[in-house]
């Protein structure tokens, strides 16, 4: 077997650094309607409000900033549901490298739309019947092009880890002592890069990561203890979190660090959409919603505690949109 | 003739140490989008993320703070759309003082909602055919109340002018230079608050009050060098901004400071609705996006130069928000 490449959290901070001036410092965000209902503080950190609208522009700027367009004449690939499509598409705008974006048919019409004005070129395949990883390899080889991975790599998950930097360090500087931290989970990127910062950072806090109810493999995975897949591969509208199972390099850093994994389903996600519309003034899209879904539906104790949550995107298709808010 | 009790760039220092740690100090964002569109950078203060959904708790707080239950048994009353409604409410419940509130019927059903949800009595009367000054002052006297002004006062000016500090000190420590500032206007407490700061600390930004095309009293009155009225009470989708006319204290700081004003349409509002939900994934309500309207529409030119403005509010109706995103 292979030996995995594992970030670590010297990793995150590099990152942070190379980010600098180039991604947005999201704010933490609190709100007195949430925090009555939870009966605690909860933090926001709202990574809607990022470049791109999602966290997802942090691991693609930082692996993707390395790369220049002399040695890497072909560009770059991505498979993606469309927040790292987008992602992709802006920090390899800004490298002058061509990116082919591989995305699910049925993607929110705003994600294709946004990825091709970002100067990517679209490649869209059939979620139940086609295998994007294929399609992918196959376009890589015709292109000479490098694979820029959702989430299973150490530049990607060191990037996303970085949101979670900004809300520790703010912590920090504010005297907060947090002790749980929700984070949206799909492959396991965003919340492995959290749970390397936390466990430096702030060691007591416990990490959940939180999914869609049918696409609970990290659940199901960390009870298991090895990566098991999801049964399904359509069936709910988080659309970003629709991932068939963890990576190897994420598993391999979160299986050691977090805590039971949580899973909402489609109507409490609906509701915390409507929440965040309502108090926090945030457009949150159906996978961003989550973890604010586990803590209205009270699918985590947050009484008395201070817990930490990330709103992980913003792109949802305005016709989706009004129908969740009406 | 009275000597008006003017506010100075102290009050709002002094101000911001009141509203430590009870005011979210709202991020500035800047959107890649906005700025390719505008031809040069802008920066935004979302007040729509500030507590009660718009920067008006800022003002009533430094006022509110001051009083306590013992003193002033009879609470505080204020007249508001909504906006100043909810920041007085939320204000009052800290100081545990009984609040009433004299509000148009046809507020948005989330503002007079909200208000009451924060503990406040709501009083509606018809925004054509009463005087809500006559109604207000009626209740102060049976109630023995204070009256909280919408803007004409020197500590609400400079509650709100926080939010320009918050804005400056942040380009300041950026090395950023502000050539202009546009700001949402109804009766001037937050453009004159804002325009006492930075003509302290970036002097030589212009401040431009920005109005809904019907009720351009500012910019009228600007060019008129005295306070001049809308002629009419109705019309615009901008709630929040159909103040009658500018208060005396706030013209008087005003017509010192400002340049010329700016007025958008309806339209021009619904658009900016809208590229706030899909391109900042903030939700805006009208009379808080003509500052954005304004630059979408090229009332004002950007290109080229460093542009701040403020999203002041985001307490929208759904149905609303629904309509015109879709």
């Amino acid at each position: 077997m292979t030996k995995l490449d594992l970030p670590v959290f010297a990793d995150v901070l590099a990152a942070a650094k190379r980010l600098e001036g180039m991604a947005i410092k999201t704010p933490v965000i609190e709100s007195s309607w949430l925090n009555d209902l939870a009966g605690g503080r909860v933090f926001i950190k709202p990574e809607c409000l990022q470049r791109t609208g999602s966290f997802k522009f942090r691991g693609a700027w930082n692996f993707i900033s390395r790369l220049n367009r002399k040695d890497n004449p072909g560009g770059v690939v991505a498979f993606s549901s469309g927040n790292h499509a987008q992602g992709v598409a802006a920090a390899a705008a800004i490298k002058n490298l061509p990116a082919l974006i591989v995305m699910p048919a049925d993607s929110p019409v705003i994600k294709i739309e946004n990825t091709k004005a970002l100067g990517a070129e679209v490649l869209t395949y059939d979620r139940a019947s086609e295998d994007r990883n294929e399609i992918a390899h196959r376009q890589l080889k015709a292109r000479g092009a490098v694979l820029v991975p959702p989430f299973d790599h150490k530049y990607i998950m060191a990037g996303q880890g970085t949101a979670a930097l900004e809300l520790a360090d703010w912590a920090l500087e504010n005297h907060v002592d947090i002790d749980q931290v929700m984070i949206p989970t799909g492959g396991g990127g965003l919340v492995g890069g959290s749970a390397l910062v936390f466990k430096t950072k702030m060691p007591k806090a416990d990490i959940y990561p939180v999914e869609p109810a049918l696409f609970d493999d990290y659940r199901r995975s960390l009870i298991a203890g090895e990566v098991v897949s999801n049964d399904v591969t359509t069936g709910s509208i988080c659309d970003a979190l629709m991932t068939p199972c963890s990576g190897h390099v994420t598993f391999a850093v979160n299986k050691l660090r977090l805590s039971n994994g949580l899973a909402v389903n489609d109507h409490e996600v609906c509701a915390a959409m409507k929440f965040a519309f309502e108090r926090l003034k945030l457009v949150v899209e159906p996978g961003g919603a989550v973890a604010l879904a586990a803590v209205l539906s009270s699918k985590i104790d947050c009484a008395g505690k201070n817990s930490a949550l990330v709103l992980s995107g913003g792109n949802v298709d305005a016709a989706m949109f009004a129908g969740i808010i009406s």
